[in-house]
């Protein structure tokens, strides 16, 4: 390039008027609109509440920039928690209430119906499929525990063929993926439900437990001075063509934890009481008389008593706050017409 | 244990009333007041205000289990992206707008002191000590470039012994830390100012790039369709006891990615013009005349105006956003007396 003898000739001169200096107060206008152009109304609508509240947030707070870096590493620390067996972030929605909210909003239950909670960071997708009967459990330490469980619609008849997710800790509190030397899984199962909506199996007596508190969550439980305890439970999700998914979970009552779930799981009609296996029904299942018994009878929504039930509280939930929203593919976005 | 001959005789009787069970609309209270607990009003405040925003935006969107999952997986992988030279945490809290946002609050500038801009996320801390007057540039291919530059408190003392880290990228765009290969830090370094405030150094023209897209947040943009791109600049962080940190970047006019930087890091007062060493300059720095030149002073805030800045501004926005708030350690806590 040919060199010039002065060194105040601008190179270049402005090609276009610079927008006014983004400030506190009109960045997110800003940053939403340039995160609008998708083309789907949905991705936009998410985008726009997203920074919205992002930006609420920092501007509520005055959040300072070592707040805000040690968000950041918390986040950071939170993802590279997470492994093939341990899901960090899920288990930071759970404490945060929000996995049982998001339920809520998206699996609500006719009143009938067997209610949702969390599906927590330890199920996995390796549990054997065992024949109805089966014991899904080889921890000898845990008090053995029969449970005879029926699956039915919300009109009572029998669902056969649901298939019936299972899985609970074991007897010290621990779920086989938290042990480094697992071998195959344990104390989970799959099974599906007979003609007559029957599934039964054996299994040990839930005790109750702390979430993982090695990690950074646990470590938020601690700053919060939050106990990270959970009550005595067994999860169960359910499955079949037609049906809503249930994702669900037995508490067994008098739990010291029973109000204070660390994870907002309890609901008063999914809090159930043990019973003892009598004469007959030893006799009837191959166990010893006295054997801990959990009998429940499981109700599942139809996908179309609850999608019918979502679209009516959303739309009514959405004239209650005031915005102005259609449903498309059943989730709403801004109404402009 | 002894066995029961009954299998309806609840083993243990409830030992509480259950609280009301947790809905879409009670829930949010429950785990606010569950994460209040800890004695700390600021991590109480901070706690409160991320719990309402989190509950809200999956209330106004009536965020479903698949998007709140995608949301789950987005984060993990965000963080698992994470590395010592690489922080994909801090890139998508630029590109949505949230660290220009923090920075306007927590480093307000008196009217006559120099913007601050993004840190972004390619600053390192092993950037070489150079003597003033030293090439921060390995890069043969980038255009040489002379940058004088001084810098001064906001009275217009030469402010001398600041510490002033710069780095850039290359002239294809990457910072070292971007190639695998890298052996040491290339086109970074660290100066202290002279006596008489100024710092000058080689380096090369800069040259605007894509943000890293190869990652999820480059994925997010894809989805959103927006571009990657920041406009050509220098990055810029002052630091002296008793004077507010300056975390800032320099802009070359005319860009054609200067009103859309994909971080929000533009404003008016931070584009420079470039020009050419003339004769005098070129004999009296050693370079060949007609380099390019940057020449820029920068104004630097007291730690104690920002600071009395950042309460003055506070108070202001939360009296305008109708919250009850005090100020201690200078950040907003509920004010309950």
């Amino acid at each position: 390039m040919a060199p010039t003898t002065s060194d105040t000739l601008p190179l270049s001169a402005p090609t276009q008027p610079l927008v006014p200096d983004l400030t506190i107060d009109n960045i997110t206008e800003k940053v939403v609109q340039a995160s609008s152009q998708s083309g789907d109304a949905r991705l936009n609508y998410l985008m726009e509440r997203l920074v919205t509240h992002v930006h609420d947030f920092a501007r509520e707070t005055r959040l300072s920039t070592s707040e805000w870096m040690a968000a950041i590493q918390f986040l950071t620390q939170t993802g590279q928690m997470c492994s093939p067996v341990r899901q960090e972030f899920i288990l930071l929605s759970d404490v945060l209430g929000l996995s049982m909210l998001i339920d809520s909003i998206d699996h609500p239950k006719p009143p009938n119906c067997t209610q949702g909670s969390v599906l927590g960071p330890f199920h996995t997708s390796d549990a054997p499929h065992l024949p109805i009967g089966s014991s899904m459990t080889t921890d000898t330490a845990g008090e053995p525990l029969l449970a005879l469980c029926t699956v039915c619609d919300s009109s009572g008849r029998p669902l056969s063929g649901v298939k019936v997710d299972i899985w609970e800790a074991d007897s010290s509190g621990h779920y086989d993926v938290q042990y480094a030397s697992r071998q195959a899984p344990s104390e989970r199962c799959v099974m599906t439900s007979d003609v007559d909506g029957g599934f039964w199996f054996r299994a040990i007596r839930p005790v109750g437990y702390p979430v993982p508190d090695d990690g950074p969550v646990g470590r938020l439980l601690g700053l919060l001075k939050r106990h990270s305890c959970r009550p005595a439970h067994m999860h169960f999700m359910f499955e079949k063509q037609g049906l809503d998914p249930l994702i669900t979970t037995l508490f067994i009552r008098g739990d010291e934890y029973e109000t204070s779930d660390v994870v907002f799981g309890v609901k008063t009609s999914l809090v159930v009481d043990l019973d003892r296996v009598d004469e007959d029904t030893a006799a009837k299942y191959g166990v010893p008389q006295g054997t801990l018994l959990l009998r429940h009878k499981f109700v599942l929504a139809s996908a179309q008593e609850t999608e019918e039930l979502r679209d009516r509280n959303a739309m009514e939930a959405m004239r209650r706050m005031g915005l102005k929203t259609k449903l498309v593919d059943h989730l709403p976005v801004p109404d402009l017409d």
